[in-house]
């Protein structure tokens, strides 16, 4: 008992936020490492050294047939995605801009790099002991991060830049060996990982954020809203997610009409949400005006929950009805679920992941073990059902079905699972984090330029000596 | 007579501005009508389906062969140009951003929807009543929707987002008639849509704007300006349409040379209309200061006129005199038309999109009749001539000519005829547009944050204390 | 004497900024330039030319092996980097967001026609003394311009764009030369263009400056920073540069593996970078804040120092490496070098290219030619090898890294002696620059948008009253 008072006292400790050794430390000393563990294990894969050639002759392939034709752009639009999309997605907060597009900047740049090292362990390790990357391997890395960044949405503005890298660390430890169970042990489907990424990042976040409750974020509520700009930065940010969305969910899909298929069903379930979430903002507001906050958010739930399927023969259709349901749903979400997950489960989701990637995740794993389920050789062809599948020996499509179920029981134990444990070691009073008072304030973490007032500095001058003058004013008018 | 009378009474209620009803059941309903049409009409195409492997086993063709791989760059590309290029373009009005970017991204996501059925069934219905969608149908869903961003160009500011749905919805209509009599009956060529889309969306939408002429609008002019940051938002959506227009008028060309020529006339008739464009707008300035609505608006006009063109032999320098030509005309209409046009012609041009789209649309047209007209075998080439303009028959260059200048006066009597009856329409006063002192005003329709002065909380509150004190102390003073 | 005497006092004249004349004329006439010259010189390649088709069908080719779909999703990123890359990268001032994007957008466009003629006439002049343009040209136009706006971040706020168009009409023209050399002359490879653009470019600006030193510049002082905004908007130029680079440095790489290892090398590299930087600009802040300019910039300095050895097998870990020391080395520059040159050296450096762009990319040069000197056939293959270096004759590695090496010195020479002698032309008192106290001001060039405050007309006006006010009230309280 005396040692869980301690460790209560030391966690109730007055905060500091000086990074300055923590912060230079972790960073020198994890990316060296990065560079050790690049050299003992990463080398290019056959498409990208420079023996292709050979390769080539001898398949009598055309140079055009090299994997980097085929996933290039989808990696470029996903990178778009992890970098602009969620970075700038986060700068709704007023005075968070920076902590929002700069910290989402860092730890996405170490996470891709601990992600190639992980998802190589366990996807891709060559009989000679290294792992060979490619084109795919760069995609599969920004997948895993985004898992990362999405949890980052949970806790923006509480926590410092060393706890965000810690987070990532195990975060992209976690999801691999996540991966590894869903993939290549199950062998479910998930190309656009409903699941695997959103399902697990979102509440890895949500749990991370339940450990990290506090009491007092009141005292910083002049800070968690946003102004005008910062909102229409924000849509920078959805808008890109939203656009590049297609190409997130059809990136590693398979070659030809597997790509093909998973870009036309995202396109369509995003178009869809977008629809519906205007009409639940609507409805939901007083005189019918529209919440950014929705806007910003549910229209992308679509994507999310298309993820798993995508790839599937969903039908048009299909993506159409997905898109609407998720739309409603997020939309409600964050209109009722958000103030009562904060008041009664003490989870302070200041994103909203919950509404945007945890319960579309959620859905997109069921539609995918549903599609999957259903699937029938009259509808996908007898070579295409074996194809788009991988089925080996004597699975069935009802088998996939329950198969796509039990990874989506996975994705959610290892997102609960990892962010308790992880919000355990993240409440240590060694990280930097902000006290209640000061959450959400850029204030901390940063050198901040002078506010907008001074862009006139002969205005400014003269607004000093007015306030003078009026308290002068008012002093001699009290005293009279 | 009384009829009349009646319905202009109607038209003169005071203007409520609440949508809580209509909004929503406008999205549920008109999403709920997609799903039911997309279920019975919609299925992929073969490039898309996963039958594929089949149909690419027979006829021995690479994965890479995949329509998908030809397009989806480009398609991205135009993605962007809709959703951030048009959105972000529209932001420069200082308190109407959330309006411009969230109102376009919701037509747009509704427009695309409906376009795939009219374009289906005018263009690509099968024997067996279905529409078969893939990558080059989302591009030109894409395209049908850019014709109503233009159209919403006028009117942005001054109507509710019930009465855009009800113009997108009638504009989607017309144009996909338009472009099934242009395309597919007269035979016309039009890769980047000059005619198609810039001409007719044009037309529709200054035809809109003249039927909702606000005789008072001059009341919410506080409002129809920019503020310094507005303007850079701006800037963002005319870079992402500027960069991404090669893409634009290439995304449906023929594959390899088509594509190829298409892009490089697009950039640089783009590259020549930014520096006419900068040249007049300092010439008609005092001091030859440049003007931001110059330089966001006419430095696009080159790529609206080389759209017809665009896949032609149009040669390198033939691209830059159009680009030349358009920016020069293109800012003097700015300068020049746009006020008189509000003034004698009463149609009032938020954005300008006479200088951008109806002008170089039409220029575009002439260019094309012009450069179709001239083409030979020697230039073309025997068998590129008949690939680049898909003759048949007895069909010759001049009569291909003749035919281009038809589809240029389809585009605008369609543009014309349908903004009038659209006009109409939209005049009911049950739509929920702004009064004339309210337009151009987030306010009406949007929850907005608080404003950026309540960054600093404490300093407010000694603003309000300071004005009171202010004006007791003026009290006291007219008092003494 | 008396001639200098005269000349120095012609350019102590009082500084006018009025561009009315200058600027259309040059706009004008060198446009009319371009279309002569183009039409003199400049035909499409045969990827790009009608008469593809008879070529195609000779070689036997698919549509897909044009030369537009390996290089068009690269050229695109590119293009993005170049137009908001660079121009977002430079709105961090508080009033020059509009020069920065809007000067950048016009020597752009104007930049790449003039190099697709300089770099044809010593690249690629066809026997029938015609240019040839083709995907890859328009990249290398976008490169050689990739050079003046470099440079132009040394002179950002200080130049009128009449000189900013006469640096860059002397820039592409001395890139084009050094190039040629380089490339075509030494036979160094430069993918990605450390040498042959960054150093360049770097110098070539850094010496303009160095001419155009303005000793008391410090009273523009109040304008040579950010504000919060302002800083948000230059990250989205920071991000799109950081993205896209493993595109820059593929762009023009060897079809197939070339590209591919590109893009991983540059890919991580800049991973890397990110985390040193992040841990250098703590280090050195007092309470470890973060400083956005290093944010900004310093993350980009490894994507300039592997931009040689991108294409080579420079191995994972190698880019890892280059990339750890570029963050360190930038960020350093910024906190102790740009203080430095500009109070020993003269050399005023608005964006700090000193540490973004010549550091890294002399470094680029040297880590390229240990690279190729390093080179085995065993590690590239005997094929491999050729291919990668396009070793002819008796080409060995080791000759290599010294011609290598000797690339990176005329790239400095080029630099140094282009932006000495362009530097004496831009002296000249005839191009409208604004005096030493009107730098980094929008104002002067630009018509601006009323402020901020405007954007409540009510409580300007209350805010215009109480001024009044409290003057008076001021004003009786002396008297009384």
């Amino acid at each position: 008992m005396g040692c869980v008072q301690s460790f209560r006292e030391l966690c109730d400790r007055p905060k500091n936020t000086n990074v300055r050794i923590s912060l230079p430390a972790v960073c020198i000393v994890w990316e060296t490492a990065m560079i050790i563990l690049f050299g003992i294990f990463i080398r290019y894969d056959d498409d990208s050294d420079s023996h292709w050639i050979d390769d080539r002759k001898e398949t009598n392939k055309s140079d055009i047939e090299n994997e980097f034709y085929f996933r290039y752009p989808s990696f470029q639009d996903v990178h778009v995605m992890i970098f602009v999309g969620f970075g700038f997605l986060m700068t709704f907060l007023k005075r968070y801009s920076f902590g929002a597009v700069g910290f989402n900047f860092l730890i996405a740049a170490f996470g891709l790099q601990w992600a190639l090292l992980m998802q190589g362990w366990f996807g891709s390790l060559g009989p000679d002991g290294k792992i060979k990357i490619g084109v795919e391997s760069l995609i599969n890395a920004d997948f895993c991060v985004a898992s990362c960044l999405i949890a980052y949405g949970a806790v923006l503005g509480k926590v410092s830049a060393v706890q965000l890298m810690v987070m990532t660390l195990f975060g992209i430890t976690l999801f691999a060996v996540e991966e590894h169970i869903i993939i290549h042990i199950i062998h479910a489907k998930d190309a656009g990982g409903s699941m695997v990424i959103h399902t697990f990042g979102a509440y890895y976040g949500l749990f991370i954020s339940w450990m990290l409750y506090r009491p007092n974020l009141n005292q910083s509520s002049r800070l968690q809203c946003s102004v005008y700009h910062s909102d229409v930065f924000a849509m920078i940010g959805t808008l890109f997610l939203w656009m590049f969305w297609p190409s997130f969910n059809s990136a590693i899909a398979d070659h030809g009409d597997g790509q093909h298929r998973a870009a036309i069903n995202t396109y369509l379930a995003l178009a869809s949400t977008v629809l519906t979430t205007v009409a639940m903002s609507s409805l939901f507001q007083k005189h019918g005006k529209l919440d950014m906050v929705h806007i910003q958010n549910s229209t992308l739930a679509g994507g999310v929950a298309v993820g798993t399927a995508a790839e599937f023969m969903l039908m048009p259709y299909g993506s159409l009805i997905v898109g609407f349901c998720c739309g409603i749903i997020s939309t409600l979400g964050y209109i009722y679920l958000t103030p009562f997950m904060e008041k009664y489960l003490k989870i302070q989701d200041t994103c909203g992941i919950h509404n945007l990637h945890a319960m579309p995740g959620v859905i997109g794993g069921i539609v995918g073990a549903i599609t999957a389920a259903a699937a029938t050789e009259s509808v996908y062809g007898v070579e295409g059902l074996k194809e788009t599948f991988d089925f080996v020996g004597d699975m069935s499509p009802t088998k996939q079905g329950g198969y796509q179920a039990a990874a989506l029981c996975v994705a959610i134990c290892f997102g609960v699972g990892g962010g308790i444990l992880v919000g355990c070691v993240l409440k240590l009073p060694i990280w930097g984090d902000p006290a209640d008072d000061s959450c959400f304030d850029d204030e901390h973490y940063w050198e901040l330029p002078q506010d907008e007032e001074s862009t006139q500095p002969v205005l400014q001058y003269n607004n000093h000596m007015r306030n003078k003058d009026v308290i002068e004013t008012n002093f001699n008018m009290q005293q009279t």
